[in-house]
Order: structure tokens, then sequence, then C-alpha cells
């Protein structure tokens, strides 16, 4: 398969179109930053890291029409473009954290004329590209220490090579572990609205070899229970500082179900997606996504609510979390006089 | 609306088809008991009372074609076909409940004719249909006094005038209480897979006038969390002697996010849902449904899945719930010693 987001010759960027998959694997071509914030929007690249890498490609993408512009203007624009990008979509922090970096680069040459920071841009958006593909390497290979021989293991929403430009956080791990490993299986939450675990998860792993068991949302304390499943592992979209986590919708009740069932719950994530200005996870902004997502499947209607909830996340406080997986290792048991320590590691 | 299951002058028996809900209201006739253990399998009547009355209905259709059959004959076929009847779904008690009348009223006519059996069993169909419509209304009276003005409630799959032939059993409560209290405010989660929740739920909502949200079921503990619900009640499909409830999948969920964020879970069934001669829950047989129920929604494939759990129901043991509503009060901390006492209440 090809990169989920790459460059072509002529200067477009090229997002493997996710809403589709995995009925249809198609790429869309976007020549402006504008349609990399819709594709962004609207989930065709979706999974934290992902965000991150996308959004770099749109703060590349920025500066494309703006040679002409006096020195003053180039860096006014960019800076309010580099703003839309970063609010594409709220809670997944790595798009944040990726837009600053450019950020800081524009302030740090910000004399410097446009092909100059053009070119500073473009390596900046590969290194990120390259960045998350390495990092989520490093954490598949140190997550692999808590899989082993025949572990039963759950797995919520899409954390793979769709997600990030590697092999995945989450799944990941779950990937890797399969190569080191006999006998691994994984169960897979459909993860309503929008079927990321059903559409892709199931694809990645049959794509992987790796012996899948897809469930319902609704089903996963009756599989804990009846299957026997060792343990939980997810990604993450935002770490407080606290170590709380955000991530997809079902997270939080997925860890409830560990405790109880007295398993280990574990997230993966790289340090992108740490948020070291947040203390807690309540302080998270969780992102509210429109109520035809449940209302409707594939295009067609199923309800005739009126009045919808539809939150893309919930948060998880870090009294529920065994640990979280690294590029840096495995933080167990998180809090903050840890975590403050990984923020010297940030790039 | 015209009652969900009714006799035509034809003495054929006529089903609201809650498959097509909410989209299209039609009713499917059925002139022999082997059309009702379809309806019955393909859940187009569905709700552990309803299906008792439906397994009525069926039952004495199974005497229709009989009538030119000898005495021997007549018992022998009919026994044969109760027992059929009795194991169209095999979680939801309430059937083999109303089927066992049947098979107990043959025995004690088993010398009368035709004619005088077969008057019987419309005389005990009839009385099944009004005495469920009764105990719903009983139910729903009881359970009032769990809620109050403004009361946040969260309640799963649905358990309304759709699935009993009275006003329910747990929504019968809400629709009951939201008479007598003002501000009610109900949670409806979808329910996945056949989506009871959004289409049914939802729809009967409405037409009472309740305020209703929907959410997913990945929504439930951080709905708990962030809006602050009062209480979760919920419908059976068996209660074991012990008070281990069977119900829809995704209730033994609901019940540990209850306990973690210490909110009351109560049950509400009448006691055709009682299982007398089962101990546990443990020893429940759940029903394991079509992996299609999973990877199609509403006729879209929406997931390539080779391998898919589907139980249609989970056990919730006695220690989640805060009680069980009936037609003979709330029992609280639902235990044997207090659960063997209502056995002598049964009909």
């Amino acid at each position: 398969m090809k990169e989920i987001i790459y460059f072509s010759k002529s200067q477009s960027v090229n997002v493997l179109d996710q809403t589709s998959l995995p009925f249809k694997v198609k790429y869309i071509e976007a020549k402006d930053y504008k349609e990399i914030i819709k594709l962004i929007k609207k989930l065709s690249i979706r999974g934290a890291p992902a965000i991150g890498v996308a959004g770099s490609f749109a703060a590349y993408l920025a500066m494309k029409d703006l040679k002409s512009k006096s020195h003053k203007d180039l860096v006014r624009i960019l800076t309010l473009r580099l703003k839309e990008i970063a609010s594409a979509r709220p809670t997944a922090i790595n798009l944040m954290w990726a837009v600053n970096r450019f950020q800081k680069l524009l302030s740090l040459n910000s004399q410097k004329g446009y092909l100059d920071i053009s070119k500073l841009f473009l390596k900046e958006a590969k290194y990120i590209f390259n960045h998350e593909k390495k990092v989520s390497t490093l954490i598949s290979k140190f997550g692999t220490s808590i899989l082993f021989d025949n572990c039963k293991v759950l797995t919520h929403c899409n954390t793979g090579s769709l997600a990030t430009t590697g092999p995945g956080t989450a799944l990941g791990v779950i990937k890797m572990a399969n190569k080191k490993y006999k006998g691994i299986k994984v169960y897979a939450t459909e993860t309503r609205p929008l079927m990321q675990g059903s559409r892709l998860t199931v694809w990645e792993c049959e794509q992987s070899n790796l012996d899948c068991t897809l469930i319902t949302d609704s089903m996963v304390s009756h599989t804990i229970k009846e299957s026997m499943v060792d343990l939980v592992i997810v990604g993450a979209d935002r770490i407080a500082l606290n170590g709380d986590v955000a991530n997809k919708i079902g997270t939080y009740q997925l860890a409830i179900a560990c405790k109880y069932h007295k398993i280990p719950f574990y997230v993966a994530a790289p340090l992108s997606t740490f948020d070291f200005d947040t203390e807690k996870g309540s302080s998270i902004l969780i992102e509210q996504r429109p109520s035809d997502e449940v209302t409707k499947i594939m295009g067609s209607r199923i309800s005739q609510a009126k009045k919808v909830l539809n939150p893309a996340f919930d948060v998880t406080p870090n009294k529920l979390i065994s640990g979280i997986i690294t590029e840096k290792g495995i933080i167990k048991n998180p809090k903050k006089r840890v975590i403050i320590k990984l923020k010297d590691y940030c790039y």
C-alpha cells in the first residue's frame, strides 16, 4: 500500500480517503491548504498522529500562493492560516503540536524570504512525517513487552497504519507482537458512530494476518468476562499533564470495564500527543460532531431522533490507566511528576 | 395505534413488523403457527413479554389444521408444535412460560375434543395478552416511585409498548413517570446491533412527548459522568432465582458503569420473566445471532469482518442491581430468599 498521505510531483498532497474504506481504496488530491482542512474535518484523514502530519502538509501548502506578497503580508497571512489549520479539529493535540512547530519556525525565520521559508516548511513537513513514522515504530516495539504468547487483546477505534505514518500506536503494538509471539488474538470494537473499528481495524488486521474478531461496543464487558480478554490497548488524542487521556468515545467505558474485571488497560501514544499545558483531562475540549453521524450510517437514515449527543471523545482518568506506551518507554501508573519530565524529550 | 399483535376476524394473527419501524408502519398477517415462529426469529415481534404473547397466539394457531386428526394424534402433534414454538428464541423465558401454560392446559384437558381444547387455547391466548397488558401497567405504576421531578434517566434497548401489550416495562415506568413528574429527561442508547433504541425507543418517546436524547452505546459512561444521569432502568429477558438478569447485550456494561458512578441500576420485568428453575445467571443460555446483524446495517454492508461475535444478551449479576420492579412491587437488592417467595404469585 502507498503511504496514507504523500506529496506528488506536482506539489499537491494526496490523501487516502478513509471514509470510503474498506470498500474503496481511493486517494484525494489536495492542491490547497483549505482542501486539507476539509479532509481533516470530514475525517478522510484521521487518527491523532496522522492529523498532525496532514496539518504539516497543509502548513506547507498554505505558503503556495503567497510568493508575490510583501514580506510583512507573507508572515501575517501565514500566521492566520496556521491558526486556521490548527483549529480544524479541537481535541487531537498532535495537530496543534505540528502547527506550533511551523509557527515557531516562522517566528525564528521571519526575516527570511519566501523561498527560504518555503524550503524550511517543506523540510519540516517531511521531518514530521518521518518523525511520526519513527516514533510509532518505537512505540510498537516497546509495547510488545506487555503482550505474550496466546494473548487476547481488545482494542478500540483504529490506531494502526491508517492513523499514523508508521505501523501505528495501539494497533502497531499488537501487529508487532503478532510477529514476536504466537497465538495473538484481537477483539476489535466496531466503534460507533463512525465504525473505525469495523471498517478500518478489521481491514488492517486482515492485511497483517492477525486473528481478529469484531464486536459491537455494547459487547465489550461481556466479551471481557466470557472470552477472558487479557488486556486492552487503545490510542490517545490528547494526554493531560496528570496522565488523564482523551480518546475516541467509548474509551472511558472500556477502562471502567477493565477496572471491574481487574485486567490491565494501556494507552499507546507518541509524545506529540501529550499536552503539557493542560493540567487535567477535565480541561480538554471535547469535539461535538454532527448528529447525522449517529442517525445515519453509510448515508442511510437509521433513526428519526431529534435530539442526539455526539461527543467524538471522552476522558479516561489516570487512575484507570495501567500504563502509557511512548517512544521513550512505558510510563506505568501515569502521574504528573513522571510525565512532566518527558517535556525535555519533546522536540 | 393498533395493538402490536391482534387476531383478525379471519382467525389470522396480525403482527406489527418492528424490523421496518420507525420508517414504515406495517402489519404482517400470519395464518399459521410456523409463520409466527418466523416472525419471532426475525424479530418482527420482540421484547420478552411480547414474545410470550406471540407464542400464545402461535399455540392457538398450531391447532387449526388438526381438526380431522384422531384425538391421540391431536395431543401428540400439538405437544411437538408447542415445543417448536417454545424454542423459537432461547433466552427470553416468557416464551417458555407462555407455552408451558398451554402444555399444562393440554395435559389437564387431554380427554376433551378438538373444539373444547381449541376454545380453551383461544381463551388462554387472550388471557395472556390481557395479563401482560395488566402487569405492565402495574410495573409502570410501581416503578414511578424511583423517579422524581427533573429526573434524568437512561435506558437501553426498547422496553415500551412495542415490547409488551401494555405501556411497557422500563420504558413503561418512564412514560408513567412523565405523567406524574415534571422535567423527566431520557437518554436512549441506540442498542447495536439491531438499533432497538434509536429506531423504537426514540419513536415511542416522541409519541409520548418524552424529552429523549439518543446516544450510541459507547457514550453511556461519558453521558453518565457529564450529564449527571440520576439512574438507569432496563428490562429483562430472563431473571434467575438469585436475581441475576439476562437482558439485551450491553446491559451488563451499563450496570458496571452505574456501579462505578454510584448511581442506581434498576430492572423492570413481570413475574413471567423469572426463571425459578435456574439458580444463577451463568446457567442461562445466551442466544448467538447471525454475524450479518453486525456487519450489515439496514441491508448495507459496513464491515468485511470474517469473524464476528453476536451474543444477543448478557448477564448482569445481582450484586450490580439496585432493584427489580415487578407487578408485585420492587425487590430491592434482589437475592434468592426474596425471589423464591414470588413463585407463589405465579399464575
